[in-house]
């Protein structure tokens, strides 16, 4: 079986607004972020396997002869999508070595690619290919890069199997696929998240694969219609923190404060609500410098929210402090505790600006990247759309 | 007439939680400050009343002659000391030749000072006497130091006149009034301040008065039964501020966002619920560290959301930040936008961190004291319990 070559990209992700109020029964926005993660998928030397995961240096090969004894009896089918095939999850571990305890990135990424290869093609014949994934993502910062990659390896072996179309026409530089296409996509996704990450909520491959703006609450997730592109600093401080811990510091927090904790909540609920409101009016109305005053006093305010949640740090409160003295507007993004933090760019605000408060946070240490989001999520890509420093790694595989 | 000499002291204010919110219903604890004002009555020359306050170098003398011509034909009953009498204050402002627009801190004080002395001598004989004030308290900070200044002209003339006793008997250092004499100083303590003020809550006073911890809602002022005396620092920014701008900001973002700020104002509400229930325990057990780390707890909480209402100020960050570095928890006190903080001490603090972080203080431009909260209100004092320096600033008129 030959594959046609094709080049797929999904956004990352950030929470807007409602990071832990989520939990909590609250109302949380989940946006694309602008940087993505490219897959290429083309033909190999036949009765080959191949994926290279240049970012993690991650290069594996395997026969065809021996993926074939690991195939499950049925695959493929989308009313099938939605379960894990544990006995298949309990092979692919087997066969590349990962104990139940090994979470780390290399294995996980080769697992979800294993199975959601061997669940497209395993009942026909396994087509010889190649995919090589690079993700202008840092991993493990609260942006779904794991969600990126299986949205991408969905889209890419997908269309491969042609189990939906390849979108891209003649001359166009990108095209999205359709909603049925795109649920399909997303269902596959959330399976290699489901790998990943074992209990995902499901958010993360939703903004990967629908890209925009995402309201979340209750484990319902609704995209929103119509959204405004924003400019945005992503800036990662680098500093270790564990969900978990931070997720149970909060519960801990309202436990122990019950009425002081409580309306903070609804307080974080509205704010999303109210944002969303506003990003409404933006697609509506014309947008004015009011409409971007309110997002900066909803970020500011959801900051110190976070703060009283206790999921704040030192280096946030840098990032706060830094994008403040050039008038920008910031706010953690995930998590907390570290992590990363998104800061709002009007549309006015200037280049130097711009490059003047990246260089500031540079010097405190943390990485920075001016991007976008509310932008699109999976699409297929013609080569000429993509970025020559990408194009440049995919040629080296 | 002759006078007996008397020392008498009253506190500043200072808000433990609740400021802004208490504009909009909800409760606050309003706390002695033990920087106190003293005011020194003496019998004069014959024939003269004086009054001196060095702080705001106020020098002033008038004849009893003309001082006579004043007085308002009743005066000095109890159940007449709710309402002001304006005619006695139009013909003072007339005979200190005070316009309406004018409220500078002489004026206001001398204002005052005669409207009490008239009021409760004027239908008998005036008696000679010099009033000397000297404060501890920063004037126009929010720290209540015309209260303070209201409260010991009160008990100070009230002694005089013989409308309450005078406390102290040999060999006390300090004593205070009888319940009633108390509240007769608090009425006209609150006379004082509506000539000073125009139209004063009466919590400042009372503060003055009663000292510990008052809760305040709605109009409504309750003395705290027993509470802890608390260890802090009271930090001056000197950052100028107007409390009516403040107070409408907070109003214009309650109506900008009434779904994001009404559950702030309710969670400032639990705070003070929640630190009047702690202090009442730290009285009735033993005291633990939780108590301070819980009375910490919201003493951050409360930061952000007054910061969230918009009257934070980048130098109430700093000294957030600067005690923050030394393991101490900060807010903002009063109306915010500059003006004043406090700072918990817990009573293991030791002493050489209270003096480095006092001198980190400083070094920002910041006036700073070591004092406590939650102490006594108004008391008369021998010679030998008022300290040096003021005995000797006191000896000088």
């Amino acid at each position: 079986m030959n594959v046609r070559e094709c080049i797929v990209s999904a956004p990352g992700k950030a929470i807007l607004h409602g990071e832990h109020a989520v939990v909590h029964g609250k109302v949380a926005l989940a946006v694309s972020l602008n940087l993505r993660t490219y897959l290429w998928l083309k033909a190999s030397a036949p009765g080959k396997v191949c994926i290279n995961l240049p970012n993690i240096a991650t290069f594996m090969s395997w026969e065809l002869s021996d993926l074939k004894l690991l195939a499950p009896e049925s695959c493929g089918k989308r009313d099938e999508s939605k379960l894990l095939d544990a006995e298949l999850v309990r092979r692919l571990r087997e066969f590349i070595g990962v104990t139940n305890g090994n979470l780390d990135t290399h294995s996980m990424a080769t697992l979800a690619f294993l199975y959601i290869y061997l669940s497209l093609f395993g009942s026909g014949d396994l087509p010889s290919l190649t995919v090589t994934v690079w993700s202008e993502l840092p991993t493990g910062a609260g942006l779904g890069s794991s969600a990126a990659f299986s949205v991408c390896l969905a889209a890419g072996l997908l269309s491969a199997s042609g189990a939906i179309s390849t979108p891209l026409r003649d001359f166009d530089n990108t095209a999205r696929w359709c909603q049925e296409d795109m649920e399909l996509i997303n269902s596959w996704a959330f399976q290699g998240e489901k790998i990943i990450h074992g209990n995902p909520s499901g958010v993360d491959n939703a903004v990967g694969t629908w890209g925009g703006i995402l309201r979340f609450l209750s484990g319902k997730i609704i995209p929103l219609s119509r959204v405004p592109l924003l400019r945005i600093l992503l800036t990662n401080t680098k500093v270790p923190r564990s969900t978990k811990v931070l997720v149970a510091r909060v519960k801990d927090k309202i436990n122990k404060f019950p009425s002081i904790m409580t309306p903070v909540l609804d307080s974080v609920d509205a704010i999303s609500c109210t944002c969303e409101r506003i990003l409404a009016e933006m697609t509506s109305q014309p947008i004015t410098g009011e409409h971007y005053n309110a997002l900066e006093e909803l970020i500011d305010i959801n900051q110190h929210h976070l703060n009283v949640m206790g999921v704040g740090h030192p280096t946030l409160d840098t990032l706060c402090r830094v994008t403040q003295a050039r008038g920008l507007h910031s706010k953690l993004t995930g998590a907390g505790g570290g992590g990363c933090g998104i800061t709002l760019l009007r549309p006015e605000t200037d280049s130097s600006i711009v490059q003047s408060t990246i260089q500031d946070l540079k010097d405190c240490g943390f990485d920075c990247w001016e991007t976008s989001i509310g932008g699109p999520g999976v699409q297929q890509h013609s080569p000429a759309s993509v970025k020559g420093e990408i194009l440049e790694i995919f040629s080296q595989y």
